[in-house]
């Protein structure tokens, strides 16, 4: 099982990354709903979302309505409370640039949340494929782009396959911890679950390769 | 034909104005547009939204998509050149409110930019209907809000009829310069055609009453 992750591996031309519980340790529109005093009404959603029982945009669309974030309260957010990196992940990130391979950050969460992240991690902000916010002239909350593919269900593997097309890649390997994830896998050609922040049970159960440690993960690239 | 709208005149409860060229001098969107540099390209979509050969949404769609203005545009439009106030119009405003007759501000314009209008006119905000800007968190153009009635064809009338079942005027009267506005009578129990700033030949054919002067409606005002 592992072994077939391992043959893409051996031969990897891009690699692309989950943010939320993955480069980074939290859910970044849990915390925002935190901060923005809708938690506990919003958190349950994303359970219910990750574990697959309600479409992506539906899930997206309620918890936003739910939250309702103005500009300001985005820009207080990302000021007070910026992501956390999972330990290892800057390591892995540098790794995989210094061999020249292409790493690319496809979430479901929102663009101006990741772009710190990305800007850490010396990913291009051409690299970043997740949703964006939109507010009105006065800052309320105005909704989101809808024609974001990582809006909608399976939109990762539109994502992945747009990525494939235009740069010919042909093993390009997906890391992640969510349902949504694991089924964009195909298109990628090569899935390694990752539960260092979190584990769900279905996505440990059907990974071929499923790791709690970027190290793993470092340390196999360094043997090939 | 001037009688029936003095009829009207005698016992308004309610007057709507439409903005762009009649409460303010300019188109809004116009000088938007040549403020980013898109004027040319914008004023002849205008000309022929206002002659009536294309539908107002489609209209609206085209010359954002033209303009694409981002938030600190808008911003900077807004500081250094605010609107200008049609002669005669804070005297007609200011006769109303003694009379405690509400006014209405009715605009396929934008918001952001008739609020100080509004301001200025002691209009309360909450009687602005007009269109809405969207915007991305890094400020560059994501839209406007398709679900307000003044973004679409007959939507100043979906106001009017609506402003008629919440409070029940029986008497309201609209003022402005274009056909979206010549088009809102009915529900609008009577319309003045205004051409102070610039004179549509179809509204001024078809109004009942047409003025250029808004003393012309203070006078009649006053002589009730
Ligand atoms: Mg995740
Ligand atoms: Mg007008």
């Amino acid at each position: 099982m592992i072994e077939e992750v391992l043959t893409v591996l051996r031969r990897v031309d891009a690699v692309c990354f989950d943010v939320d519980s993955t480069v980074i340790r939290e859910e970044g529109i849990d915390e925002l709903a935190k901060f923005c005093g809708k938690g506990s009404e919003v958190s349950s959603l994303t359970a219910k979302a990750m574990g697959g029982s309600m479409t992506f945009q539906e899930s997206l669309q309620l918890r936003l309505n739910i939250i309702q974030p103005s500009l300001s309260q985005v820009k207080d957010f990302i000021r007070s409370q910026p992501p956390t990196l999972t330990p290892g992940i800057k390591n892995l990130v540098n790794l995989l640039h210094a061999r020249k391979i292409p790493v690319y950050l496809i979430s479901g969460g929102f663009q101006c949340i990741i772009a710190p992240v990305a800007k850490e991690l010396h990913i291009p902000f051409e690299h970043i494929f997740a949703n964006r916010l939109k507010f009105y002239y006065n800052g309320d909350f105005a909704g989101f782009d809808e024609s974001q593919p990582t809006s909608r269900s399976g939109g990762k593997g539109v994502v992945i396959q747009h990525l494939k097309d235009k740069y010919h890649y042909r093993n390009l390997i997906l890391i992640g911890d969510g349902a949504t994830d694991l089924e964009a896998c195909p298109p990628a050609d090569a899935f390694i679950g990752y539960g260092g922040n979190i584990i769900r049970p279905s996505v440990k159960a059907k990974a071929k390769w499923f790791v709690t440690d970027f190290n793993e993960i470092i340390n196999a690239i360094s043997e090939l």
